[in-house]
């Protein structure tokens, strides 16, 4: 089973990221990175935490301004304002690794976390947050808001966006604790997959991408994981339910 | 185990109902009742989906009109409109039973649901929509939008509700067909916890409270049963996550 693991793993970590940035948010990339270390874990997908405007279009900030809006006294449709928090997919070794991602996310404030298991074994950790805005703007192209509703729903926007990072923040330094917690009950336990992080270094530094471990393997993440920070969840897993959250957006 | 579980789950159901409503909603009682029918889960929470005027108190309704809101030029603080779809926590005996529910719902529509599975063993599956709604509406008691506005953010959340209803029909109607199929890949199984249920219906029915069994078991899963509409969960269980989510508002 472990081995198993292990080749999905490397398979996954291997495969071309299929979201539209095509690589992993710099705001999250230690705690993808730190996840990918551990033997018992690999991401399949993961978003940061945005802030959306849809008009026909989607445009996609990390922080608002009212300058982003300018657009919508030209809006054709039914404009909204979305803030959509980070969320995260884990794929774990077994149930009780699940478990203990689980307990990490739920008491960092990811409330609407929870796992999925496939009947052929897969388990999927999803670190989900409570967060959330969602604001209708216009109907039919006419703009209901003024501009002062409109300064003040980019300032809530943006105080939600710096809320939802403090809470990554809190799951990365608890995660740590708890995986450092775990290692100490195995005292020869590897933790961290040296081996792996160092094929991939070592395939990275053969294109001439040369840096430490630690550089390198941040690269494959970024390069050529699938996750994404703007685009939408493309992991191509229909077991996952946030696959077309986002699309629901444009049906 | 299944003794073990099914101990539990006879507790449970005559604990009682700790929400504000004291009992299930009657949108989502055949929902209830079709789960507690089943010896192999019981209910533990749910809310069929409310739209909540926030603004020091918190005001909930089924379906919203301007008249509702009609206090908010009166408003004194950070008035928020937002909808709440519905959610259900599900113990569940074994891992596959699950399983099967969390299929169930995220085919259902409900694609942020996920299992939480305690260290004791104890599993339980949420149901959860990524349906939302959450418009900020005043800042310190200043209005901050307009009549037309507001009548038509009530249009959109009445629309979101019956939407969300017609959700959870779909999730009933495919839990049925999937509890049917079960059955019938397993002749001998019960199925249907018919003694459970009696039990209910002699002690409720010793109180007074005649009736079929059908009729019974509602009274007892309305009555008894820690359930809400419109106010908070309150199952007095912290390692579900969603337990002090309405709470967030207000702090």
């Amino acid at each position: 089973m472990d081995r198993t693991f292990s080749r999905i793993k490397t398979q996954s970590l291997n495969r071309l990221d299929l979201s539209k940035k095509g690589s992993v948010d710099e705001d999250i990339e230690h705690v993808v990175s730190l996840l990918n270390s551990c033997e018992q874990f690999f991401t399949t997908s993961s978003c940061s935490g945005r802030i959306i405007l849809i008009d026909g279009v989607r445009q996609a900030f990390k922080s608002a301004s009212y300058s982003d809006m300018s657009g919508l006294s030209r809006a054709c449709g039914d404009a909204v304002l979305k803030f959509e928090p980070f969320v995260l997919h884990v794929q774990c070794r077994r149930l009780e690794d699940a478990q203990l991602l689980h307990s990490v996310a739920v008491n960092s404030g990811f409330r609407n976390s929870g796992l999925t298991v496939g009947k052929t074994g897969k388990i999927v950790s999803a670190v989900r947050s409570t967060h959330g805005l969602e604001v209708p703007l216009s109907r039919h192209g006419k703009l209901l808001v003024d501009e002062d509703y409109i300064q003040f729903l980019t300032q809530i926007a943006n105080q939600k966006m710096e809320e939802n990072l403090r809470r990554v923040q809190r799951f990365f330094q608890n995660f740590q604790s708890a995986v450092s917690a775990e290692r100490q009950h195995i005292p020869d336990s590897p933790g961290t997959q040296e081996h792996q992080v160092s094929q991939h270094t070592h395939k990275k530094g053969r294109r001439g991408e040369q840096g430490t471990n630690k550089q390198n393997q941040l690269n494959v993440n970024k390069r050529r994981h699938q996750h994404e920070t703007v685009g939408c969840h493309d992991y191509g897993d229909s077991s996952l339910p946030e696959l077309n959250d986002c699309l629901d957006l444009f049906t």
